[in-house]
């Protein structure tokens, strides 16, 4: 399986996404600035991922570092706050960040070089725990998937998400590797077209079924009776369960019910924000309008053309069938087990 | 207003859409062939545009006939036949090429030159009616909205669509005319971005304010409290009111009912099928793969991935608010009034 992210001597080096499926070109970012670049471009993407290659990069700055001691905490600061700067609403990146930033405040007494040789590890760290999560929630939740399922899906929730194997395609690739999968729709997911140029490409590379549908082809699809199930990644979820994630999210979970299809959402704790109580204070990114006008660089439409570009939507708890996340998979009401689970009780 | 077809000299003269917006360009159509392979290649497309083209066509072939009397029938319906090949799902095709053949079985006693020109004159007088029946739609559509209304919309049943003013756009464009639009929410309707491209130019070139948004947005959207009524189009309705419309039409009624916003659709007459008693009979074209993996004809995925590319859908007539027609808005229970208007009592 292709390395995501990975720290080599002196940078951190990330798959451009933005060039799958067309070419497999690997991005050296050696500062913090370029790290963040990355980020905000969409080179790297998917909300697990952000969180691991932010704290790459907060420990990318500190091995770079060549200032007083006495600069240390504002340096660790400047560039805490500027991969936080990158994408306002995966919760991943900031969760990653505070680990990073609770670390560095636990170990920064025992100097410069120490401090630094111990966020790269727990970067590593991280990256290792991903992995295992996402292998976590894979097992739960491909117990819920019947044999010879379709399964829909938008937007890349896969192994190029995170740091491997995938939270979505993660239960779809635990299902596949017990014979379950019948097929895999993708919705191609416009704008940026995670659905067309990634998750196609992923599933291809592992011989998975995949039909690829443009995302207003799917209530069509649901109604013609080739749907068995919806599962999808998260960028955020809140307390009660409400989830932000990729624009269309939300049309699918709308027209999964009408359908009586079940409606999945597959994530890491580390997605479920409890600090917010529903969704509606979850901030939705707003992108440039010319993601919309056009398409491979070239414009589909009047270039003046006033767009609206959210990048992610928000799907109320009760058009949720259930979370699967690496702690079990939770159903309705999703309040008190999903403050379970962070909490570890 | 531009014109999306006129007879000129010995040519059926049709405004190519695919070149839009980019470039008005009007692409000459000197055979029946020719005709044929602007609706089949989508150069001119919406179902009461391609009905009145046709007709156009089929006139062209009896001006254009040089072989004896004794050939003309076999010579007539090879051209029909050719002409209703071209598109399977908007019954306007069919029911103009009937209407012009009612008129050739009548005709053809008084020889080839009396039939052909007559032939033409039929189809002007469709171009005529067309606008009209437009014009009617129009105002019965736009006493449905109120003030400052906020309009969803899919592909393009405009001006472009039929041979002037449009049947959704008929009523934005009335409704506009009283001051009623505060807003058109364009989807920009993959695979072939009707919408990005048609809608979205036509609207701006009459200053009716438009926003553009990607397909999978439009759910976002309305829950957003931003979408007043959604007006689409139709390609055939059966007698049961149950609509058969551009692929993503089904996904936008779900996601109206939803959110309990008004679900319109805007026809005309020759539109309803009553010899269909449900949608399920109504054939959905299925288009080239190509279609969805290239966008601007540059691959957007795997060029070998699997595609699923309907190109139409069919929309329940329990999902449809009312259907806004020349002879009046029909509310649901559709089929007995939709009866009496087709049989024009």
């Amino acid at each position: 399986m292709i390395e995501t992210v990975r720290f080599d001597n002196d940078a951190v080096v990330v798959l451009d996404q933005s060039k799958l499926p067309g070419e497999v070109h690997f991005h050296r970012c050696h500062t913090p600035e370029e790290v963040a670049q990355a980020i905000r471009s969409m080179k790297v993407r998917g909300a697990p991922l952000i969180g691991v290659v932010a704290a790459f990069g907060l420990a990318l700055s500190m091995l770079r570092y060549q200032g007083p001691v006495s600069g240390m905490d504002t340096y660790f600061e400047y560039n805490r706050d500027l991969l936080a700067s990158t994408r306002p609403t995966a919760v991943n990146l900031f969760w990653a960040l505070k680990r990073m930033e609770k670390l560095y405040r636990y170990e920064k007494r025992a100097g410069l070089q120490q401090v630094a040789s111990r966020l790269l590890e727990e970067a590593q760290c991280m990256y290792e725990e991903d992995i295992a999560v996402n292998r976590a929630i894979g097992a739960n939740g491909e117990a819920l998937l019947a044999a010879d399922s379709r399964i829909m899906t938008i937007c890349n929730a896969g192994h190029l998400a995170t740091c491997g194997y995938g939270t979505a395609l993660g239960v779809i690739r635990a299902a596949c590797a017990r014979n379950k999968v019948n097929m895999v729709w993708a919705c191609e997911t416009r704008p940026v077209l995670q659905g067309a140029r990634l998750t196609v490409w992923e599933l291809m590379q592992d011989n998975i079924p995949v039909t690829l549908i443009t995302d207003n082809m799917a209530g069509y699809t649901m109604k013609l009776g080739k749907v068995d199930a919806v599962i999808v990644g998260a960028d955020r979820i809140a307390a009660n369960g409400d989830t932000a994630n990729k624009i269309g999210t939300f049309s699918l979970a709308v027209l999964a019910k009408y359908h009586k299809i079940p409606f999945y959402v597959a994530a890491p704790l580390s997605t479920v924000d409890i600090s917010l109580p529903d969704g509606e204070a979850i901030t939705i990114e707003e992108r440039s309008q010319d993601e919309v006008r056009c398409c491979a660089a070239t414009y589909l439409t009047v270039p003046e053309v006033e767009v609206f570009n959210p990048a992610f939507d928000l799907t109320p708890h009760n058009l949720i069938s259930g979370i699967i996340t690496e702690g079990g998979v939770i159903k309705a009401p999703f309040a008190e087990e999903l403050q379970r689970l962070k909490e570890g009780r």
